[in-house]
């Protein structure tokens, strides 16, 4: 039974990670060894050589394939030990190992661990953003949580924390009673994805788009839509416009969150942002920068690892069982949804097994 | 089934330490978080929302009140959730969280970790020393030991190892052996305690306290009594005498020495020592830190840490069969009656489980 | 039942590791203390006060005996508690402990932790290169590893890792697949060791030995043969000649490699190695040192630590089916003899506790 959904996408590296040096990452409880073939095609092997066991991200590109830094086996693409070169340099079906699906889009490389064959690139969200250069202008990073992957969900899911956690994103003159009371909040199942959608209005923009984009002090509409698709993707379409503008005219802020498990209480958190204003300033993307970095960095991340700090040894938070908030309705939908899928394919496993008896 | 005894007092803290500025402690285990309410009185929580278990120590003061960092709601110094801004500020019954019976003396706020209704300051040791100024002069330090708490109560409760690892306690001229011989020592247990009586007589002061006072190298009585009250809370009268001179007209230098579990294999080791000589001599306070601080943190500590390391992942030194010593027995005794009162408060935890059935 | 074997010798330290001030080291998951008597004899203990469960390393010797720095009891190198200074300086036998059977030679203290009956030094490899400083010069080094010991051992009965893991011994213009054909290997078990025969002609000296000394680019053979004796002690007979040449008018380079868990994923490693040529020469002492480093400590210590990682928290390499080569021949053999030696050992301590019945 696994811990993880396997038949879903899951971002490995940004595509600037992965190159003609092995780079090797835990992905799922997973060693996994990323390189680039020669004419650029992302690969991904387990990482560990089957005879002893070496990390072959510690080995050496030979063309495309890989050769262990131990006793020299190597490995094709699809994890096909094609040389031995202590029997004459034959292949050795024995020690073929695990290969893993991948394809490559917005800026990411993509793993999907579950059948290859199922493996669809529809099932992605639209970060149609992230490749459209004549519109906006992009901005990545990353950060290692030490806390279970889901919690990083539920943090971008219930943004009702926003005015105790990130006090830079605060209105001049308004009160955090005020914020609340201005917002309107619907959540969505639509098949399997969660659509929460958050408007404010009436309010003037936050302080920080005002000292980036001399916004004036009026009020405005400030959307922060969610839309989460399992396990934990997150398109995240933020913006804000004035009367008579357009969501296009306005500012629009639109953001991808990718969040992989390492291991049940550890993950690799990849971010994105685009933005349609002031594309071409520099000032702007060292600005925009650091308000990213100290909200996510400096105290999304520690929060969120104090939370697992608080939980033990455990990624399941539901096992703990928190009070509920009407806020948490967005995050208890999608780890409802997560769990339902993930007992799907436990089963679907576990009958496969059976039949194949 | 508890490790730990629960009806009884632990320092929690100096009274120093807790603020209008959130500490966070584990004590028995238990994520604690203290702060003063505005009047002073100060207060102690469990540290973790029951929403998303933040930590309320990363949260801020409203009032008397503790908001937690996350998402706002507010808790009183009951431990009731009074504060939901996500319903219009209503109170929130299923969000309540333990408080602790807190008593504040001697400079220590004392935390009450079983029943509130059976928590009775006179259980504390008349630490009187702590708050007579007029006579004393108090110096406190306190230490982290990554040792189970029973092993400094072991360590003091047989002052045997002086010569041994404080060998800066040597009086001039006198080899080990006279210095055993010398010395007469009583162990009684009177109703939940144990006093550990000790008088050596005949030979001259110890060196650190010449230096300190200009004693004469000549017989004297030296006391080192110590009262131990469960479970780790010791009073130490420490004294030295020459002819003709009173207890009161000598050096006098009692001591608090109380421990308080963190975990099985860790604890918080809080000190004073006051002292009726030079009481406002500078020099002497920073001598006489040097001296405790040589002796608690860089002879104790160490040795104690060691044996902890010797014994491995458990805090039961009996599950591991050690040799007894003659000199073991106020810390044996100490330990059997500190067994009892934890199966007591088991068995009548139980016993009143099985009633509520 | 044991993991380790017991009747066998281990590498407790190197000598000069051994003085008058006790060394702890855990040798087999136990607490060693190491030191020696008056006239030189070494001492192992266990480093454990069964009192309060001191580390015995932490106190003094007083003639030949050891006293715990806690409370002062006294051990002689038997073991024996000889004087409780708490009760006249009497003997305290239900409080002796353990003492180990050492002997000293080729510059190490040798540790037999089974029946001292059995333990003979003819048991031992013969490092006669070792005591023979007219015909060699020697130089030693130890490493900390974290990984099984099996694993060390391993490394060296397989040198076919030596094209891909150590480049600096390659040969001035020869491929690694000419290396491999032309290196001729013989793997026999002679009793309980394993004796792996390598040779390799028609090609010239590795580039570091042309370096070093002189050597011309020119056919040579080059030996490097490998004893092995349980549980993890390798002779290691290493040398060049060219046509014409003795062994004994070429290069020789033997080594001893002598490997001693420490728990079941981590050991001591310690080797030395001797040299016929440029005996008195500093220079090639400095750069022979560099050469051994960078091999052992810099290229086969972290090789051998990524393969305990990825193999987890065990050290039983077998349990995880790895896959085998040809050239894993002589590894496998040592592994099976010695998993058959401890088997065995553990077979006649059951039989005995059941005679004992």
């Amino acid at each position: 039974m696994s811990l993880f959904l396997k038949n879903c996408w899951y971002a490995a590296a940004f595509s600037d990670e992965v190159s003609r040096k092995p780079l090797t990452r835990t992905l799922l409880d997973t060693p996994v060894v990323l390189y680039r073939k020669e004419d650029g095609t992302p690969v991904a092997l387990l990482d560990r050589c089957p005879h002893r066991f070496a990390p072959l991200s510690t080995g050496t590109l030979v063309g495309d394939q890989i050769q262990c830094g131990y006793h020299g086996l190597r490995f094709d693409t699809a994890g096909r030990c094609v040389f031995n070169p202590h029997n004459d340099g034959k292949p050795l079906a024995s020690a073929n190992i695990e290969s893993f699906h991948l394809f490559e889009r917005y800026g990411l490389v993509w793993l999907w661990p579950g059948d290859p064959a199922l493996a669809d690139p529809a099932l992605l969200p639209d970060f149609f953003f992230l490749e459209d250069e004549e519109n906006f202008r992009v901005q990545t990073g990353s950060l290692h949580v030490k806390g279970n992957y889901q919690l990083v969900t539920d943090n971008l899911l219930d943004l009702t924390h926003a005015p105790y956690l990130h006090p830079g994103f605060a209105m001049p003159g308004v009160t955090v009673a005020q914020q609340l009371a201005a917002t309107t909040t619907k959540v969505e199942r639509i098949g399997q994805t969660v659509h929460y959608h958050r408007l404010r209005n009436g309010l003037p923009p936050n302080q920080a788009t005002i000292d980036l984009f001399d916004f004036p002090v009026e009020p405005c509409e400030t959307r922060t839509h969610m839309h989460w698709h399992a396990p934990a993707l997150i398109s995240f379409d933020n913006g804000t416009r004035f009367e008579h503008q357009s969501n296009l005219e306005g500012f629009w802020f639109p953001q991808a969150h990718c969040i992989t498990p390492e291991t049940e209480t550890s993950c690799h958190y990849f971010f994105a942002a685009a933005r349609n204003l002031k594309k071409d300033d520099p000032h702007i993307d060292e600005a925009i920068m650091n308000v990213l970095v100290t909200a996510f960095r400096d105290q999304d991340e520690p929060m969120i690892e104090a939370v697992q700090a608080r939980m033990g040894a455990t990624g399941d938070l539901d096992s703990l069982k928190p009070i509920l908030l009407k806020t948490d309705t967005a995050p208890v939908m999608a780890r409802r949804i997560l769990k339902e899928m993930i007992a799907a394919e436990n089963d679907a496993t576990a009958d496969a097994a059976v039949a194949a008896e």
